[in-house]
């Protein structure tokens, strides 16, 4: 077996499967590593939103990453579907983010300024008026804003056809392998080491969500990601309740193209626990109700927790290492990484490849984290 | 394959199993026909309560078998697992039936009165003594009884028990097998007509639950059954939470050997949909949480429904049909099945035997039913 | 709630929801009946191939009923997808029937004559030429048929295809409700008894596959279908080892579309049971090896059964019963229900509105079936 | 939360809760710390045999160490249910170590002599003889040797009765909850890095299995351990086909508590790929079919894989590390892990309090190993 690639991808989650596709769509050959099963932790976990606008503020330079990421999607899932028959379940209905106070209304008001000023478009409805869209919708409901474009996909089927696309192109793929330590020479990364044993590149891309912690910080470089556990549960409907998505800060409710609804999300932070409590389900549900009361008529069907990765700015690392030359990392992205994959596959491969990425990444940059001098010594 | 049997049960639930262990045990060559799975209707979805005392007025009829049946779980529990090596996980801790209002004080009063009455004891205690055993009990408990001879099995095991056990006995035992209908010659039960062909016995026993009257209907014996949908989910702590079964009349906590704590179960009556609603579970733990309110940092595990039995009288049936020698009824047990399944196994092998069963069995009886003249023509 | 419809469906299968599909998209107010899950039986478990030339004989009146079914899915398929955004996942990469012997390799020149002189092409390949289409095939392989229109769906995604697109065209659809009889009056069917109470209609359609017999059984006319079980598995390859269906009489592979495998189907005839015998794993995977050897380095996913409807004569009765009025069945499909059921819809849907179908029924008629005088005295 | 323990456990296998659970009787504080599931990875994945004297040869130095262990089952499944309610179903009905060949039994009478000069029995059986024990033995065994003492447990039942009992008197016990490096101070071992921050103890034991070696490496130890994977699968028969557990080197049958029978193992050195692959389903049941024709009438429960710990010279390590005080080492127990546990627990136990154990460890020190000099400088 010859174990040199053009470029090694540590991880098998959405970001991962994104980067390893427009890599190996651009003829290189990959290698993409996964320590448990693919999509496995939050790629599989998440609820599949593109709220560009429903979960990020226009002031943030995650927003502008956000919108360009959002557009992609459309092409995307022909591009995903022909190569590997995945059906990335694109839905684009658009979003409802709802108010039930005066307060929230005048944070949409907010909002909306910010977006427009962006170049995007948001609709301010009343109560009545979002009733009229989504009839299920509470009395509680003071008012909603209508966020056309932000549409939603399967996450896991988003994660799998990247994947499996990669794999159609030739990237390999490797489960239960486990990244023990990089490996350098001269300052460029040169490879892994694994626990089956080495393989070398020239190019190594470490996208572990907040597992990449452990590997980073040989470098010297403290990431400083903490965990924030999420839990979700989906419902079974006779007849479909919502078109579109119903967004509020703190619970939301996917209408997915197979007539389930995802409810999330809880945020607990700084646990890597996995357990789905009793607290979250009851708490979801207690929120859920309050929006669309006849939710609880649905059928039970699971619950499952994410673990995903959040930073100290909140914003994601997108950024070749400071002093490791060859040596990539991309993670970070917290509750939006189903969202950003699209573009962080293409700006990744962009890096790897010496070209420079279209989008602004000054806010993504490692430069804003402290590091040891001389750590590893090889 | 000979095709005729001493005797054929129908339907391999609690009861079923029961009967066809004790017949087995007496020396009779059987067959037992479950036209689905084994245990895998209300059988399999109990929490396996054994409150005598808890959930039966004292001046009920059922209240005399129900402790005469509980009487008998701890050497059942020894004989199954000698016979099978199945262990029902039989649980001698007691049962706390809690009071959260006056009302619910007095209603306890009145309980251990009439329980005295029959010869049983219980203990009234405060809400500070009901913490004093079990403290991870509310501040909202204002008093509490203590039944200490209400146990707990699993119900899962305890039907595999007695499954396992008459099949070691000899007894043939078939799945997705659906009996059609009774053969009748002479005024006589001669077999069963089922979607494999006919099998012959002058005995047959339907212990089908409350789809038992279907088959009875034919006989032009209306059983007025009706279906009781009833949710329950179940949860993991850490730390043990609870020693006692805590019972109140709308929730139960049934903590099992596994550590895991059962929590039903709620009342859908005229349903025999076995979907679990997101309402169930909300409701469920609403309750839950009052009563205990630390179960809500548990990890959930799943939720599930049973479909229990119940007759207009609120009592079971027991008993040969009254115009079909040979054709005898076990059924309508509602959600007391797990606790008197010993009795009523030994009971109907009694009246198969054309023994005299000890038990004062006049409650029981088929003839409190209206019956049409002259249903079967064959 | 009003219990009266235009037609009800008696079974959640792929034939049942075909014909609520069908009746439904004609404007009928239809109630679809199923005694346990939708899809839970025969139709979720098949393999979903399309085999009108692989499976079926040129001079069958099967024959060009399946031709003209099998050309109904391209349409189908997208008309699902508008009505309930299921995808029925048609892939149309032709089947390779494949020859292992000299006479296999003379059937095929027989059976390619039939289809010729039926308007229908395929193509004769050496083993040589079989191999260059599927490398994976074995050197064993002496020949191949390549038939380019038999295609495959996933059976379960079609079966819930049509019911959700008749649920979002108004068809009430309920699981875990038994028909337990039907009522007729002056020779006309009038509704069903079910465990839930009566439902009022003047056409009733029995789509019960082979547990349709007892409930005809009541009308004296004797189905003569017996059960045929089918053992299947699932594997998941790293790279796909096929594009086409591999077809032999005693084993078949059908590539899905999201990787995996299925391999089938074991033929045990007359039994309800419904486990997965090792015998029948490993006889399949024995003969699977022989056909693709590379397929033992798959991972193993899963097994499940079905139980198939089969009749005396081998055909499917499509008709209305000889002696009552608005009464119609559709059952015995054996191992064609997913590739008969388009048709199987339109033309009951043709019946029950009184329209004549396009096809010649004459071999699927109930005539053809002995029946008792007079059984029923309502 | 204090975070300073007398002992830290890393590792939730039945290796790391036996340490634990001895460790916890003997009144020290411990903290027991999983990276994924507990029981998740070989411990839950083993069949259960305590083949001392089936699977080791009479001269191994693992021989006595098995001896001794096995002698302690029987007060451990006592202690094991009082302390936690946990049943580890030990089964006593000894072992039929089988021939199919002339060299097969040449082996048996050698194994038998050493054996007896070992102080073990064993009586060797004629084919005749052993079909006389179990009569489902097909007609090509030619010979057995009957092992009274070498009993079976449920390996999952097993490693969660040590932990949970454990649990019971006071350890914690974290999932999910990786340790990322040992902390050292002055050549000794003071705690832990984890996912979720630092534990402090004095006592830290690695028994993470073949995941051992990436942490232990960091002390300059090479443990030169690698994988090997385990696959089996469990069969469900109507009546038991056996009493005793089956072995020989390919395969053995394992007749569980509660009717299944566990068919293991197959044996594939250098992977850490947990995938079940048909090649291993197929190959057992070629060689399960030959001993006992009848299995594959069973019926097929479930397939799953296992990774054992194997080292270069095929005996576990059980010692203090050389350099580090107060890090303990116990891995590598191969497929004698269940078996051995009891045993290992009660040396570690030993070891961490500063006691000779009674067994002669010499061959399972560390000392056997090469190390770099000086690898850690902190």
């Amino acid at each position: 077996m010859n174990k040199t690639y053009d470029a090694i991808v540590v991880g098998g989650g959405v970001i991962g499967g994104a980067i390893a596709f427009n890599l190996s769509k651009r003829g290189m050959k990959v290698l993409l590593l996964e320590k448990d099963r693919l999509a496995g932790k939050a790629s599989g976990a998440a609820a599949g939103m593109l709220g560009a606008q429903a979960e990020l503020d226009g002031e943030s330079p995650l927003f502008q990453l956000a919108r360009t990421s959002r557009a992609l999607f459309g092409d995307l899932a022909d591009e995903l579907m022909v190569a590997s028959g995945v059906d990335i379940e694109l839905v684009e209905k658009g979003m409802l983010r709802v108010a039930l106070t005066e307060r929230d209304q005048q944070e949409h008001q907010t909002i909306i300024e910010a977006h427009t000023q962006n170049g995007e478009t948001a609709e301010l409805l009343t109560g009545e008026e979002a009733r009229k869209r989504e009839p299920t919708l509470s009395d509680e409901v003071t008012g909603a804003m209508y966020l056309e474009k932000d549409g939603q996909v399967s996450a896991p089927q988003l994660a799998l056809g990247f994947l499996k696309s990669a794999s159609a192109l030739g990237c390999v793929i490797k489960e239960d392998l486990e990244v023990h330590s990089l490996r350098f020479s001269n300052g460029k990364v040169t490879g892994v080491t694994t626990n089956e044993g080495d393989f070398m590149s020239s190019h190594v891309v470490v996208t572990g969500g907040v597992w990449s912690e452990k590997l980073i910080s040989e470098t010297g470089l403290q990431l400083n990601m903490y965990p924030v556990k999420g839990e979700c549960f989906s419902v079974r409907t006779e007849a479909p309740l919502l078109t579109s998505t119903i967004f509020t800060p703190g619970c939301y409710l996917v209408p997915k193209k197979d007539g389930r609804i995802i409810v999330g999300a809880t945020v607990v932070p700084n646990t890597f626990n996995q357990q789905v409590t009793l607290e979250g389900i009851f708490s979801l549900m207690a929120h859920a109700q309050k929006l669309v009361p006849s939710i609880l008529q649905g059928e039970w069907e699971k619950a499952w927790t994410g673990i995903r990765p959040q930073t100290a700015d909140g914003l994601p690392y997108l950024d070749e290492h400071p002093d490791y030359k060859g040596l990539f990392i991309a993670t970070g992205h917290f509750r939006n990484g189903i969202l950003l994959s699209p573009i962080t596959g293409e700006i990744m491969a962009d890096l790897i490849e010496g070209k420079s990425p279209a989008v602004d990444l000054s806010s993504f940059r490692l430069n804003r984290l402290n590091r040891k001098t001389n750590p590893i010594a090889r």
